[in-house]
């Protein structure tokens, strides 16, 4: 995939030098920076993208194994769409996603086994969208070839692993006017919605620094030897998986909707938790113990934005450590933070967190309006507690109402490009990096996050 | 893959404000490097510091206002001290001190008034020991001073605000052969104690990653007109005050015992909280409000040692938060965070943290010898709930044993550093800089944090 682009930026050489009693402004520093490609002339931005209702959604998953089998367990349960076609690697996988529509009495899917099936799938004139739940090297390539062929798509996370897939799709999408959603369930999650809804409010007054991090012990998917996520940590290190904390506060502090990242620094630890757990599990000579991966356990990054807010996110998933997004969000009135356990303090009273009763109180008072309307469903459907269901919803939803989505292609290539820019700063001392603005110019022509 | 898009341009023009700056080498990378003083010939390292044993701990208390006077309050408890000078800007504060000694029927100290007055008090001959609780400035002046007059010296938190400093204080100390001790009493508090021992049995196998902070709403201090602290930020920014939530991750990682701090990256937001608390609180159009603070809310700094672990520090004392220092510590067995509440993991149940019971059986099992031996005398005597108390205790029961103390010359540096270094990377866009090795090459001689 990216090596050769890896290789081109270990050429940097960043030269600093000192002159004495100068200024000290940031805006006398220049930084590592990626070409951004101009906008080709004619093309406009998709912010507020909307497109006319489609009543019926009809839907091809390219990619039914653990994901996208759970998003059909959802989808057979949702109104106002068809199940059109699947499509695996696998036929074992197919097949099990055919019997999961069988079971709720609805028609069978067409069945599409094999390496470049998904190509027929997304060229079908009979499909509105494209769910792309495969791995994280293809994401990229085969939504970009679904928006060519005139469909909307909705793609796992992270969306795209280097910068150059960011401008793909955000080119694509802006090209053919088609959506393009990162399939960020964390942004649907209750205690995310509702601090996000409290944000929007003011009741933490304004924003000045958020926390978002997937912090989950996987060491034991190194015990499957066919794991192309354990294979991509071999060469990777920075933050390869940095969307499901860093969504929620992005969304919170209205990135490109008033304010935009302007640069990240990035530092990871080495490799320890992932190589002991393998030696372990394996013996100290074996080959598997001999094998390097580059992932360092935690990668810390911090980032800064235009407006002088800063985000930090973190990357662990080779420590034994309980799971944890963080979700912190700090503002000049309130704060709020939902792990360990959630907890909100607002002022004047914010030496301490507010007791149980009245933090449920808040909770209550200051509910999303998406939990209200299908909360408990999407409890009932289930997937991670609920938060999948919502964010299928309100994707059927938009698309059925042609209403512009709750995440745009802005959003994806904004929470994926950290993957490789984490890897940039961290491979070479922490340099500082610069953010790209994916809306080329246009991040404060919104002003705020808004959900139609 | 297209490589065009990909092209790096990269980029110098990092300005420093002192000719004492320059650039260094980090694979492939440079970063700002302060100049480092080579050791005068003759002079050694100052690890393990012993002196011949001094029964009775003869003290000069400089400074006797808000940390000082508690200070006296808990020395009167001491055995094995004679407060002989008590010394304070202000003639009320040594009045109060000297009651606080008469009410315990101990023999008066001397007393001293004003400006110049400490000087007199480190060129008696019957002192020991220079107890520095002064305004943050004056502390590294002050603490050369003494050692100078042939002084041990204890100094409060930052032991100085300046690298430069820092190198006085080491080159003074190794020249004089007196202790200089940083006062970082939250190394003495009970879970970091507890949870550094754990570390040091390896309870949590290989520490990879530390995190510590200083999260503290003090904004009411600027209700206070005459406050150095909150002047302080007016052309500060950075981590002013980094060590209370450092030190002890330090000590658990073995700083300057086995491992070194190679370099650390920082950003600060901007000033949000502090400058809308005071035009609340003094009206939009006050002088107070007019005046500008540099301090940015939330300072986030990651730092990286030589054996590839990391840690992450923060400060935010200007936003509606509750108290936390953090204190998490992540190794390749177990994970421990004292805020919001206590918590330990374990391999291999560490996707949860231990239920009460066990996790209460834990901290019993590993309590900290030194608090088995004075904790509860400690507790009665108080001071931050009792950690100030061992502190002294350590301090003193060393210095009458001949005893190396628990905390270096190297460590008061190492800690202090970070003042001005996060404000070099925070306001040069978050540029790497190197930590200077304060031990000069001998960071790796001692193999753990030893107390004699």
């Amino acid at each position: 995939m990216t090596t050769k682009h890896f290789l081109i930026s270990c050429l940097l050489a960043i030269t600093l030098f000192s002159v004495s009693c100068a200024s000290t402004k940031q805006d006398g520093v220049k930084m590592v920076e990626l070409k951004e490609p101009k906008r080709p002339a004619g093309q406009e931005n998709v912010l507020h993208l909307a497109v006319d209702p489609i009543p019926t959604v009809r839907i091809g998953f390219i990619g039914v194994g653990n994901r996208g089998g759970a998003a059909l367990r959802r989808y057979i349960h949702m109104e106002g769409v068809e199940i059109k076609a699947i499509c695996d690697l696998k036929e074992e996988r197919v097949k099990q996603g055919q019997s999961t529509i069988k079971g709720k009495n609805l028609p069978p899917a067409d069945e599409y086994v094999g390496e470049e099936t998904w190509k027929k799938v997304c060229e079908r004139d009979d499909i509105d969208l494209i769910y792309i739940c495969t791995d994280w090297l293809t994401h990229t390539p085969m939504a970009v070839y679904a928006m060519e062929q005139g469909k909307h798509v909705a793609i796992e996370v992270p969306a795209a692993v280097t910068v150059d897939e960011c401008w793909q799709l955000v080119n694509t999408a802006e090209k053919t006017r088609k959506h393009c959603m990162m399939l960020e369930n964390c942004c649907y999650d209750f205690f995310e919605l509702t601090t996000l809804n409290m944000a929007q409010k003011g009741v933490l007054g304004e924003l000045v620094h958020g926390e978002g991090a997937y912090i989950h012990d996987l060491r034991s998917q190194a015990k499957n030897p066919d794991s192309w996520r354990v294979k991509f940590y071999e060469e990777y290190t920075g933050n390869p998986y940095p969307t499901h904390g860093f969504g929620p506060i992005c969304q919170a502090m209205n990135i490109h909707r008033g304010d935009k990242m302007e640069y990240l620094v990035s530092i990871s630890s080495d490799q320890f938790g992932l190589s002991l757990f393998i030696k372990e599990q394996y013996g100290e000579g074996s080959p598997e113990s001999q094998k390097n991966h580059a992932l360092g356990d935690m990668n810390t990054t911090i980032i800064r934005t235009a407006k002088g807010k800063t985000i930090m996110v973190q990357h662990d998933v080779t420590s034994p450590r309980p799971y944890s997004r963080l979700h912190t969000i700090s503002g000049t009135k309130g704060f709020a933070q939902k792990y360990p356990t959630p907890n909100i303090a607002l002022d004047p009273d914010s030496h301490q967190f507010l007791p149980e009763d009245k933090l449920n109180d808040l909770l209550k008072e200051y509910e999303h309006p998406f939990i209200k309307e299908i909360g408990e469903k999407a409890k009932q459907v289930g997937g991670h507690g609920g938060m999948d269901f919502i964010m299928d919803y309100r994707l059927i939803h938009c698309l059925r109402n042609g209403l512009p989505l709750d995440m745009d292609v802005y959003d994806a290539a904004e929470w994926s490009c950290l993957v490789e820019l984490t890897k940039i700063s961290t491979t070479h001392g922490g340099v500082p990096v610069r953010i790209p603005d994916f809306t080329r110019g246009d991040w404060n022509k919104l002003q705020g996050l808004k959900f139609f």
